[in-house]
């Protein structure tokens, strides 16, 4: 990528920008309202970037030289992308209008309708990495649509997140939802057992999720509680098939179905509109300016929206799985970087912690700041829309304060640099349709920055050699195997989990 | 610092162990062993950081050059360490000793025992930052240790946090607690306000923790409920002081003594030990290492506790709110970086998720890897041991797989250039005690590291023109300002909040 002829105009621009402090930037309104660009009201406002016209310009060559396009079509064509396991990309047909009218999705609806008519209190889904994170974070972001049985999410082998869960349930209205791609994940299999036990064959047990259905059947479910989904959707991607079934019976099937037009609309505008004018490629291309030619190593997401306060958990695996890579796509070594690290808590929150360290640190961190214009879902009395009011003030502050800074002070504790950029992301209200859109909105733009940086952002082999370690150390525990080739302290520590010692603090 | 003689020598340093893979430092067990250091059953393996016997000294060469001794004792002894404000550091006081002893704790203890006898049924903690983060991360993390009524936290001023917290109590069984040093931080005086309002004169009505008690007493708190603490007890140190008290209502006061002689025996060892066998130390001078000279611009937390889940906020506030600064706490300009940002999510979930680009993305994070080696608080029938003995595995694996990598294999994506720094923290279980403990050696970690970049760890200039940005931005929307000097796409996000357009998605 940084061989490109754009490249080497960009990091001139990059030294030619550095000398213009976003308090000028800005003063141009011709130029910032060029950096607003929207999707029906969704509105992404990309002034507080350290960039002007000739920046984006430059920034599309780049995407031009390294064939965006042409990527793009084939993802879209069905090609196998994918090129590490032989895979298309097939998560965006999860959403298509075909699927939602398809039998497949109206014996899910089916289902789910059953379990939301029922005595069924409590619903625990059971998964880990993407078939945890999406769901729960969407659970928790259309909570004020959820008018089924509570739903729970667990995902670690820590046994105190399943047993503090259970504590609250009782067996007889309890469902489990086993979620696993093979249905032979570590944590999310040792955790099915232990609510099996639990259940001791009383209330209505056990449904799976999974594209190994046979495994399933062969581990005691139902055939007809077995939802299987194709092989081909990857983890972090799958929370619009049937990995969203926790949701569907929080939600019910049409508000889901909502949510899927919602990305369904961003996945036509993403194939369809011009680059310049494109949410995704100009918010891709924004990730790749600020780390590969602005130097940033972390990139926050922060929604001011207590929902979506699990948004940057779901999105940090999303980019910096999909994008945490060394090699291409085609296994030659990198010579740029990839995926910031991506973080972030729920505003405002984040302004009375870290937000001291993002105004005044000595690194810069590039912000989304997100943002519903209008509350939602607050149904008891009381005069809650002047605290959303107050909420919004809030952010546009905090993406006003962090790009204009403060005049020069006396006292230099006071002062405050600026130039920090961040993007503004509004949309009317986090109604299903528009939480759909955001998310698409979020696949996409990682899908664009892992294009430019040239990775395969479907593929995770960066998990296999923690998973064969820990198989072995589990050997060790078990005494099945001796600690060779383990270091020093590492059998020490082992020896202490094996025996006890007396040792108190 | 930078300009300090041992500074020249550990950028020598730096170079020369960056021709040394991890995999060989750890082949010298002698090397490995001497990096391992303990207090009681907690023991800190600094074995997996590119350091070795000679790096080491120079960091403390470098803690020497730099005045770390001196400016420990004048902390200690209660000089004003905080310029800024002209206040001592006074937190470490709320856990000695005396006050345990004092006539103050034992008020504060037997309001907390009324409510745990009362028939209130859940208790909601309106709080923000420092008064939200620490009490809130405890109260998760001693969960099992819980007897008392339901403990919630409210912080966001966005109204749906308070909101559907609400939704599930009801007035006459519910007590606030409204936690503010000042008492008018503005998303909590509002927050208090809709839940008086919610109250109606019902139920158990509300408590005040605050440093300014007439302003609690005007604002209608009566005097009984009045518990204040000192004004120099800041807000990111505070938890040990009466900001405590939903978690004392919720483990009661003996167990919350027990995790107060926690952090009490981290400061006797941080005061009295030598620094070549200090935790505090040691660990202050690995983030200094990792950041100045090895150029890791992020830091990672990662509890394997599911209870422990978050105390990476809670320490995300405490390292970059107390260092994330760029000038000197004298007020010059620094020449060298501070915090790094400072995030993390509980293992084993982690792993599934941005644990990819840890193992294989293009930037280098170093970890705090931190396990109880048994479980606690598992009450209901089942196999949890194994469960545990599986967390643990995993947890040492990752550490060892990121240190030690894998063999070039044929397939690069398959490949693990390993070389990944960790530090591993373990304990035997997750009691109050140590819990304290573990708690104060963040805290003291933050101070040393503190003190190397020579800031002031205990102000937050930071945090103030976004609150002066955001009531200007309100009385634009109140109609009693005008949106002047505000950029131009602000002004226009400002004309749609006060004027919904009809917009659909």
């Amino acid at each position: 990528m940084l061989s490109t002829k754009a490249a080497t105009a960009l990091t001139q621009e990059a030294a030619a920008i550095g000398r213009l402090h976003l308090r000028d930037l800005l003063g141009d309104a011709a130029r910032s309202r060029a950096l607003v660009h929207e999707l029906g009201d969704l509105r992404v406002d990309l002034s507080r970037h350290k960039v002007r016209a000739e920046t984006i310009e430059l920034l599309l060559a780049l995407a031009a030289e390294t064939g965006l396009a042409g990527k793009m079509e084939a993802m879209f064509a069905g090609d196998l992308v994918n090129r590490s396991e032989g895979r298309a990309v097939v998560h965006m047909a999860q959403r298509a209008a075909p699927r939602i009218e398809g039998d497949g999705y109206a014996a899910l609806a089916a289902f789910a309708d059953d379990v939301r008519d029922s005595d069924i209190c409590d619903v625990i889904n059971i998964g880990i990495g993407g078939s945890d994170l999406g769901p729960a974070m969407v659970s928790a972001a259309l909570a004020s649509h959820g008018d089924g049985p509570r739903i729970h999410y667990v995902s670690n082998v820590d046994p105190a997140h399943l047993h503090d869960v259970l504590a609250g349930c009782a067996p007889d209205s309890t469902l489990f939802i086993v979620t696993s791609k093979t249905f032979t994940t570590a944590e999310t299999m040792r955790n099915a057992a232990l609510a099996r036990d639990w259940a001791g064959g009383r209330g209505p047990g056990m449904v799976a999720v999974t594209a190994a259905p046979q495994v399933a059947r062969d581990w005691g479910v139902d055939s007809s509680r077995v939802f299987d989904f194709d092989e081909g959707v990857g983890g972090r991607y799958s929370l619009w098939s049937v990995v969203g079934l926790p949701v569907m019976i929080g939600i019910g099937a049409d508000r889901f179905a909502r949510m899927l037009n919602g990305a369904a609309a961003m996945d036509s505008h993403f194939q369809a509109a011009p680059f310049a004018e494109n949410l995704p490629v100009l918010m891709g291309l924004m990730r790749v300016w600020n780390r590969n030619f602005l130097g940033h190593a972390a990139h926050g997401i922060m929604p001011y929206d207590q929902r979506l306060r699990l948004l940057p958990a779901w999105a940090q695996q999303l980019e910096m799985e999909s994008n945490g890579k060394s090699v291409s796509a085609e296994g030659a070594p990198l010579g740029h970087a990839t995926t910031p690290v991506i973080w972030g808590t729920a505003g405002t929150g984040c302004q009375h912690s870290f937000f001291q360290a993002l105004h005044q640190g000595t690194d810069i961190v590039p912000l989304d700041i997100l943002l519903p214009l209008r509350p939602t879902g607050l149904h008891l009395d009381g005069d809650w829309a002047a605290s959303h009011a107050v909420l919004a003030a809030n952010a546009l502050a905090q993406a006003e304060a962090l790009a204009v800074g403060s005049p020069n002070d006396a006292e230099p504790h006071r002062h405050f640099a600026g130039d920090r950029p961040s993007s503004v992301i509004s949309w009317e209200a986090s109604t299903p349709y528009a939480i759909g859109r955001l998310l698409a909105l979020y696949e996409h733009v990682t899908i664009v920055s892992g294009f430019l940086w040239g990775v395969n952002s479907f593929d995770q082999w960066g998990v296999e050699l923690g998973k064969v370690m820990a198989r072995r150390v589990e050997a060790v525990l078990a005494g099945t195997a001796t600690p060779d080739g383990f270091s020093a302290t590492a059998s020490d520590l082992l020896d202490r989990i094996a025996a006890p010692a007396d040792r108190k603090g």
